[in-house]
């Protein structure tokens, strides 16, 4: 019986919006937009995409005008009575009201500012320039979007059957990545893959499949939309744009030194528990640790997003054993290019020796590799990030020089600042 | 948008019916009916449904009361207007008007008759009894009504998520499979899976995939009703049935021997090209054909559809040597217990030697091995065979006596008759 109903609606559409809500989007970056609110709102900053992966030519694959509409799409959207009512009652890591009322008003009222967006040698050159608390928003909706409209780009000319088989297909390997994951009796994981995801839908479909294959073992999603709809955590602490925007604000180079300690001071006052995880990578982990306050060391535990993971873990065992406490008590978080044959060899090598997490990203959401001639679905490295704060550039030196940004000069001032040396080029998977 | 008026008609439903359709059936079922209606009319047969994987049984699995509501269903289905239309004008093997205008009205007024049904042994007892042309039409509907019950007691406590994974994989497999027939140029092959499917929506799944995956290279569906509602080639020759009731009717160990070439002999008659393929196993292959009239060796093919199937095929091409014939000429269908590896290594053998073919049953249709716990939807070897005629008990030898069938002096006295002497027994697949 054909739903005719259906059917006309479909063929009305204008677009098919990819973000449908302001809260599809990561739950730190609420989290940290609150922090930024309430501590440097007024900062001005500029966001910008940059492709790490050049081979892919978005201005080519994906056309303008269909950006733009989706970019104004989200321009449009504001805080529905329900999610806010959600983000206002919910639980989240077992404190309620987390969110405050001053930062609940704000959030009620904001739109997304203005976009600057350009072709260049086959890229799309797309900034956000405004206020810190309103740009950052722009970041994960913005991935999204590139992401979901490559992906479409790819799968325009596929018939329904061709379709009905690459889903089957990304079905079946993801299930047997959960069926795998399902050997290690004490897994925690979470789904981090909104950003570099393949499509909307299919997020909300991997999510399902982790709750159905995982049960307790999968710990909830970064995704506040999915995570509010299938009645599951939402899962988030903070990012590299703190501790970036913070230095790029510094006015000396002892400032600077002390920059990623004063985000996570900030952070310490407002947050306690799982929240407080340290991301000490932006101007190398070993620096960071050796010149943290002991304070720091009491926090819950550390993520490991850049360089080699298990030493990134090793080095910060060894921290804890040094400042006097229990790495058995503490979490190590692994979010950095995870598959599940990846998660399985650190779960094996930590697992007993500290409490181990593992946020999974693109390679859940996106994983397509392999499934269409061509391979033109695999993943690839999108980014957003700050670019600039009050006029001045921002750094990112990371644990693997792949992933550092900024320019030459301040890298280098950084680099002599952070005391960071000789870095491991690594490949930037996803 | 849920569409409510779909979901309310759901639930309305008092049966959801297996057979949908009289032409639901292989299409050589047809063209035997029409041989038998012209030639053997009025003989009373008895047919049985026989399950011969004794681990599974049918009567604990399969609720009574919804087998006999399917089987019921099929007693009330007559031909449709435009299934009589199809057959009447469609055109089939290059011929029209295959389908003589006293058959067409004998099948628009058919009407399948009674069945006994009982369990002994946790299996069910079902037979049919009466005139030949009408108790034949029972035997696919019925076996794909007891196959498809199996599937749905299986998955009747699976949740609608794992109904998804589960049919992903599913078509994962078989689109894997075709991807790797596509690697012969020269592959001709059809779908014979009705009798075995794991549902007829699932069939009508697999044929479209063969449809997409390999072009040219699928020839067509033994299936009448998909090949209308899909529009493709209906395929099909002739089954055993027909020499083991002709071969029950003999009166003497001389008409017995005579009773498989009387079958061909009618067929002659009536048809031509791609239908002139000999069935030759049914009292084993060898004594058949070194018996058989010169004009046999002049047909089209032979069709190997038990025993070692590449022997078989090299019995067949010796044969046509000896006979003066061309084996480059003739056609070979291989049926028995296919799957894309026996295929790929058939082909490899015969092509070029001689035309090759391959009609794929349960390995297409109803391949779900290892696709949920304990194996539960494993396909398994279910026949429903004439067993008597005219009161006499029917014998089948076949080239592999685990597909032996009558009582034990009967198949004493064709194995003396049709000089069947020591054979290998092979493993029943499917």
């Amino acid at each position: 019986m054909t739903d005719i109903a259906t059917r006309v609606y479909n063929h009305k559409w204008k677009i098919d919006p990819i973000v449908r809500s302001l809260i599809d989007t990561d739950f730190y970056k609420l989290l940290m937009c609150q922090s930024v609110f309430r501590n440097r709102a007024d900062t001005d900053v500029s966001f910008s995409l940059i492709n790490r992966t050049k081979s892919i030519k978005l201005a080519e694959l994906i056309d303008e005008g269909e950006l733009r509409e989706q970019l104004d799409h989200v321009r449009g959207l504001s805080l529905a009575r329900g999610e806010s009512t959600w983000l206002r009652g919910n639980m989240f890591y077992g404190k309620r009201q987390m969110f405050r009322s001053d930062f609940m008003e704000f959030l009620e009222g904001v739109r997304l500012p203005a976009y600057h967006l350009e072709k260049r040698d086959g890229q799309y050159e797309l900034t956000f320039e405004g206020k810190w608390p309103e740009v950052m928003l722009w970041e994960v909706p913005a991935l999204a979007i590139l992401m979901e409209l490559r992906s479409r780009a790819v799968l325009k000319d596929m018939d329904r059957f061709e379709l009905q088989v690459l889903y089957a297909r990304a079905m079946t390997r993801l299930w047997e990545k959960i069926q795998t994951l399902r050997e290690l009796p004490d897994l925690r994981i979470a789904d981090f893959g909104t950003r570099r995801r393949h499509s909307f839908l299919w997020q909300d479909w991997c999510v399902q499949a982790m709750i159905a294959g995982l049960g307790d073992r999968f710990t909830g999603t970064s995704n506040c939309l999915i995570a509010m709809r299938q009645d599951i955590e939402a899962i988030g602490t903070n990012a590299h744009e703190l501790p970036m925007v913070y230095a790029a604000l510094a006015d000396s180079d002892a400032e600077l030194r002390q920059a990623p300690y004063d985000v996570l001071a900030d952070w310490h006052e407002e947050h306690e528990g799982n929240l407080r995880i340290i991301l000490p990578d932006t101007y190398g982990t070993k620096g960071f640790l050796a010149g943290a306050p002991d304070w720091l060391a009491g926090w819950t535990g550390i993520r490991i997003d850049s360089g080699d993971p298990a030493e990134g873990a090793e080095t910060a065992i060894r921290w804890w054993q040094e400042r006097g406490e229990d790495p058995k008590q503490k979490l190590v978080i692994f979010s950095d290019g995870l598959d599940e044959n990846k998660i399985i060899r650190l779960y094996r090598q930590f697992h007993g020796r500290t409490r181990v997490s593992f946020g999974w990203g693109t390679l859940l959401t996106n994983d397509f590799r392999g499934l269409v001639p061509g391979d033109g679905l695999a993943p690839f490295s999108l980014v957003c990030k700050a670019v600039s704060a009050n006029g001045r550039p921002t750094v990112k030196l990371s644990d693997n020089p792949a992933k550092a940004m900024g320019p030459t000069d301040e890298v280098t001032r950084y680099k002599r600042v952070f005391g960071v040396g000789q870095q491991e080029e690594l490949d930037v998977i996803v």
